[in-house]
């Protein structure tokens, strides 16, 4: 049932590619879904699986270039000329197709559209293009289907029957009044077990309406869809009338997208990268955060010369040094991811930011205290130097709750200011907490050997 | 349209809680999904959201229920009599009372079935309890709709409007043969357009059935219907007979989760916490990787006390150790972590380990080269000591390829033997790139100062 693609099937099938034989390539193609072929292709150079592609029913050949990764599909793209990218275009829905669309020059882009066959169609992209990609305007497509309120069953399974040609999958239908203004959905289970002369008006379910505007943002409708639980909601545009559709699956990709931003963000890498991303781009989006970590590092070295008269004084200060700032930097990392996951789940609705900071500082004194007691306990077990192990133990008390205070804070405040709170994650966080661990640990032993 | 919870309309339904006044908390309510009653309650005590949660219909307060985040649940189920829960557990759809009583004792659970009023619910969610959460079975409820191939379309739809009662929401029909086997599925759509005589097996989709079986992992699932864009799935046990339903609010649950998931771990946090969890639940999910990284911190300190010598000779090596760890520690978290996304992704399936490992060593060059001319050109330009300057940049270089390829190699190894390669970020692969970072900055300055 699923499909396993071995590293045998793929080699196989680039003989076949090599030795031009059609017949045998699409036999071992034919029974598999396009999101499989997809998968297949690029294991291929864009070349050879072009003449793949080629052989594909349009319709196919439509959805496998949509299943692409973005970035083989860049590369893909630069293979066809603008009258087969005008044919696939063709061949897609329209909300794909504005996608591919989108990421075209402004001249492709009215040179592809004023060559689509169905008018219908290129008007329809062209009004979606209008919508910045991250709003439910950008995420919406125009195949649903609507049926008036007055309209009784009968008509509307005629008039339904008509507009389902173009719509793969209905989950339900839209009621519209007769100037296309929403007034609420019909369950197709509604509609199949309704008397014939019954009105829409009657049938329809006119509470707990689920809507969205065009201009609200893409992770707004992933968290309404999640929350209620709604496989596709119906998009309005701002007289109210019904504009265009948001199905379940395109939710989850901006759901999966935000998790992992969030997560390379935590991880310190700046764009949006793939493990199949080229080198260059790699290092691109690596590049900042290791900087920024090594203006860190040259900060530390400087304000530990400042103390360079102590660890003349006592070399072994200098030991601990990774010890400090490794557990300053772990903690605060981990008040910050819980920071920001609260934050995503909205779960600090009624409960303000002191209350945060506060359970923060009392997680902060709990492993503070028991990080001392170890170390503390550790010195004394193999008998070293009793101000070092007081100094290290104490320290680190200190510097664990003032990390930890630190990680829930600034996450805190940059989401009060409506800056992305996970840029407060991973690297900024355990650079700042480097330099201000090092500082009090420095002060302490300061005020120890004084 | 959406619901915007704001903390003066939690206190005004706390005052209608304690002067006990019902009909406006009601009025307040009744318009409201469940979702969003979850939410509010969760911002009232167990002991005041019990008295609002009694005055709900069954069939929203199952919902409600089911919506609490799960430490809210548990607290707020110690206040249900085993009366009330049977009474919660006859509402709810098959899946979600299987959750709620998977959390329970054998007996509870013994005792609650026992006493549930519908027999054929009862079995079901016997039949559920049986599946381990995390596979399809686990997943699967028991509301849906099936025909069987050789009914006519007439028949069909009389049987099928009595299944329906049961099924909240209907997306398509599964087609099964005489002995319940699964044969395929059939839109709603071409059931509503058919003739009333047509034969189900005429109708129905035979190509591109997709499935699970009950003891496929959750993961799994979720990969499949993402990747097929499925709204729901049929499962089916090991004869290949329908047993259940998957629906894609379940699955986006687990891809979130999912995610989360790696998230926590990559930030050190140990077990499942959120920003609800209390103090202690919060630290004991954060020790362990602490305590590790203090474990690496006081191994840290032995390997520079190894090296006392050469801070005896020149004191400013020891100004750039937080340099050299921090700069180890981000690389490596890095690589850890587009390694991990990609095994989600399953973007190795063709490529080995080697050609991954080729990869991150050629990143790792270039940002290793990059960060050794920045900071040997600081160092020249603060006038610096020149080997000193030296000592730091290459062991810089060094330092940043091997935290590179570690931070790529351990994730592919755990995937390898079937551990979750998530393991191998945040802290782990911090700590063991301070320890080996630090070995290789005293030996290179070993050497440079013979």
């Amino acid at each position: 049932m699923k499909m396993e693609l071995t590293k045998e099937f793929a080699d196989r099938l680039q003989l076949m590619v090599e030795s031009g034989d059609s017949m045998a390539i699409m036999e071992e193609l034919q029974d598999l879904h396009p999101a499989d072929i997809s998968d297949i292709l690029e294991a291929l150079v864009p070349n050879e699986s072009k003449f793949i592609f080629d052989l594909l029913d349009k319709e196919v050949s439509a959805e496998v270039l949509m299943n692409f990764d973005e970035d083989y599909r860049d590369r893909f793209m630069k293979l066809l000329s603008t009258e087969e990218i005008v044919e696939q275009v063709d061949n897609l829905e329209t909300d794909d197709a504005a996608d591919l669309l989108g990421e075209m020059e402004e001249e492709e882009k009215d040179e592809i559209i004023s060559k689509l066959e169905d008018q219908e169609h290129a008007s329809e992209i062209t009004d979606l293009l209008k919508y910045d990609e991250d709003t439910a305007g950008g995420l919406m497509h125009k195949e649903y289907i609507k049926a008036k309120a007055h309209w009784a069953v009968d008509r509307c399974v005629i008039e339904l029957r008509r507009q389902a040609e173009d719509v793969e999958r209905v989950y339900s239908i839209y009621v519209v009044d007769k100037d296309d203004r929403l007034l609420g959905i019909l369950s197709l289970k509604s509609l199949l077990f309704a008397e014939p002369k019954t009105k829409i008006e009657e049938l329809y379910n006119k509470e707990k309406l689920h809507f969205v505007k065009t201009h609200e943002k893409a992770e707004e409708v992933a968290e309404m869809m999640e929350k209620y639980d709604l496989v596709s909601i119906p998009v309005v545009d701002r007289q109210e009338k019904l504009v265009g559709r948001i199905t379940i699956d395109d939710v989850v990709d901006v759901i999966k997208e935000e998790a992992e931003k969030d997560f390379q963000m935590a991880s310190g890498i700046s764009e949006n990268v793939e493990s199949t991303s080229g080198v260059l781009k790699n290092t691109r989006s690596r590049l900042p955060w290791i900087l920024i970590g090594l203006a860190g590092g040259v900060a530390a070295s400087q304000i530990i010369r400042g103390y360079e008269g102590q660890i003349d004084v006592n070399p072994s200060l200098a030991f601990f040094i990774p010890l400090i700032v490794a557990t300053a930097g772990n903690v605060g990392v981990q008040s910050s991811a819980i920071i920001v996951q609260g934050l995503a789940s909205k779960n600090f609705q009624f409960s303000g930011i002191f209350k945060q900071i506060g359970k923060e500082t009392l997680v902060g004194m709990l492993i503070g205290l028991i990080c001392s007691v170890v170390i503390f306990g550790i010195n004394l077990a193999v008998g070293g130097e009793y101000l070092l192990g007081l100094t290290i133990s104490i320290s680190l008390f200190v510097v664990v709750i003032c990390a930890a205070i630190l990680g829930a804070l600034v996450p805190l405040l940059l989401d009060k200011v409506n800056i992305d709170p996970a840029l407060a994650t991973g690297p900024f966080i355990t650079t700042a907490n480097d330099i201000i661990g090092l500082t009090i640990y420095f002060m302490v032993a300061y005020f120890m050997y004084l």
